[in-house]
């Protein structure tokens, strides 16, 4: 049955555990990390590369393809699955982070945002209803309410405000739904304030969802914030529904928002970074731009399984970026893809083997210095 | 052995010839197009993407890969076969084209060209000594001689003068290298003048070498002119070396050359006008940034095999190209690359059944009107 989510290893030391969740598109083992496709595209990577990589889902999002080509297109095609041919399950950003953070002269409203594409200046208007009728024609697996991803740091009446608006957002968008082949996530917002987490998440998961998001963190906070506050939500999280922190990408976040019982994680660093010459290694990040790899000729990283790791040096790679040749980026990309996805996969080996806090201390021992 | 070169069916009707060319890193069928990869790398293309689509051998460039990242840098890899990863044949352009179209102020003496890097304005001194020795450090399977490509138009004297000065540095060429596991291809110059094109021929072709080059054609003369040098050239060029039509890769182009006793050819069209949104259609070149290509969800062409056609629509190609997705230029490229190779699979073909003239036929009643 579809959207049904089980839970197959708990960790016995922490929140972490081990699951998978059912689409209609096919299973997704837990935690996951999600590749993001904003413009249905994962940036210079195909498809098959994606499937190549063990990518399980892949996000999209609402904002982009509502400005450019449009979701009555995308609805002409058959949806987003057919107009891009991703057969394996998509989510759907609502476009509330988008509109929130690229866009000027936005007024914010009951009814919902009135903006300026930022692509030409165009008035736009997005809503919870639009935003749910936008992502049925995409026909994303997993659509998430429109919310306000609020600025930080923010003071607390605004963050107030804003979370009681979106959670009367979510209610509308619970009532705009009408297929059942998508499932709907809300989002937990309440800034960087403990109490608002923890009155977010409860008044969130009042509402009988498929799964559930942590929204509006690493904006900018200390580490030391954003393991807080995410403990704070997820402590108020149902256990039989999947979790998922938005926009988190880099390595050690992903160790601590599984920790914290996060399920899935998606963000754009992979593919960004990438195309500006870096690569994540185990002992952190590298920029293949730096001149003491002009005559490595040994791979990222040798023990990688990736393409350009089984394929190509360092010095060929970095003579690409310094040409800006677009192989360069490409083959960061699926190397830095795959890096976070192997993450994951020795993740939940990990918590299925009992050794999940081994593991992670292991992982930091190395990670880091190089950054 | 190496770079022996064996005609196995000659057309009755024209001096279109099937055959293949040993090389120490594989046989090539001719008559072949070869994918350009200026800088050691097709654009937007991996290796093994380049062997889906069947490419025999690319073209790599000394003057691009001579100043980043240095041929010392590229011998130190163990050759660009080994720092590029590509496994196939290899020709090298000897320089002698881009010193003449990319650089300014430049000397062009008996010596050699002083010029000017067009990357950081050093002074760069290129000679047939010296374009033999970087293409040694290259290692290719194939190195061109260092000529000059005139310009068009040009009076008689200079491309006199110039087609002599050529024959000389090819002299110097010949005794500069010192690889055997290398063939060397001597360049026919002589402009649009048919007594000099049968001069540089004759005289070209008195060295003993592996195989013979036309340059300097292409260059903006109308077709008919293109036509009767070519004829001109491989007239007097031996029947038992491979010929080599240097920077042409349309598909009537094409047709045009392997009909006047042709057998290798290059160009950057199929990857350039891909990043441009352009694609290779039997009905012509399309551009998929037309408006009409909107909500066409059929392939760039129904029954190409390349992995573009057999995925995506127009629609979703269209989608990326307007949006800039680095994927969009991929996609075509891979598009635009199977045609040519396609369309010289099937022009051996028609060579082998004795069908060569009506295929041709066929082919422009079709062609063109596209475009």
């Amino acid at each position: 049955m579809s959207f049904e989510f089980e839970v197959l290893k708990k960790d016995d030391r922490t929140k972490a555990r081990v699951g998978v969740l059912k689409t209609p598109h096919g299973d997704i083992p837990t935690p996951i990390f999600m590749p993001v496709g904003t413009r249905a595209t994962v940036k210079t990577l195909s498809n098959n590369e994606l499937l190549d990589l063990n990518t399980k889902i892949i996000l999209s999002n609402t904002y982009h393809l509502f400005l450019r080509p449009g979701d009555e297109l995308i609805k002409k095609a058959g949806g987003l699955h057919k107009f891009m041919n991703w057969k394996l399950p998509i989510l759907t950003d609502s476009g509330g982070f988008q509109v929130f953070s690229l866009t000027e002269n936005r007024q914010i409203t009951e009814e919902g945002v009135h903006f300026r594409s930022h692509i030409d200046g165009s008035k736009v208007f997005l809503s919870p209803e639009k935003s749910i009728s936008v992502q049925e024609n995409l026909g994303s697996d997993i659509m998430m309410a429109f919310d306000e991803c609020a600025p930080y740091p923010a003071d607390y009446d605004y963050i107030k405000h804003s979370m009681d608006r979106t959670l009367r957002w979510l209610e509308r968008c619970v009532n705009a739904k009408t297929r059942d082949d998508q499932a709907l996530f809300g989002i937990v917002q309440g800034g960087m304030y403990k109490d608002l987490r923890k009155l977010s998440a409860i008044e969130t998961c009042k509402f009988d969802l498929k799964g559930y998001a942590v929204g509006g963190l690493s904006v900018g906070e200390p580490i030391e914030v954003l393991k807080e506050m995410l403990d704070t939500c997820t402590d108020y999280m149902p256990e039989d529904k999947p979790r998922y922190h938005m926009g988190v990408g880099s390595p050690d976040y992903l160790f601590e928002s599984v920790e914290r019982g996060i399920d899935m994680a998606d963000c754009v660093l992979p593919t960004r970074i990438a195309r500006n010459g870096a690569a994540f290694t185990k002992y952190g990040r590298i920029n293949l731009k730096n001149a003491k790899f002009t005559e490595d000729f040994t791979p990222i990283e040798e023990d990688c399984d990736c393409y350009a790791c089984r394929n190509h040096t360092k010095a060929y790679i970095r003579h690409l970026v310094m040409n800006g040749e677009i192989l360069g980026g490409r083959l960061l990309s699926l190397h830095n893809v795959r890096f976070l996805l192997k993450l994951m996969e020795n993740i939940r080996k990990s918590v299925i083997d009992g050794n999940f806090l081994e593991y992670k201390e292991e992982f930091y021992k190395n990670y880091g210095y190089l950054d």
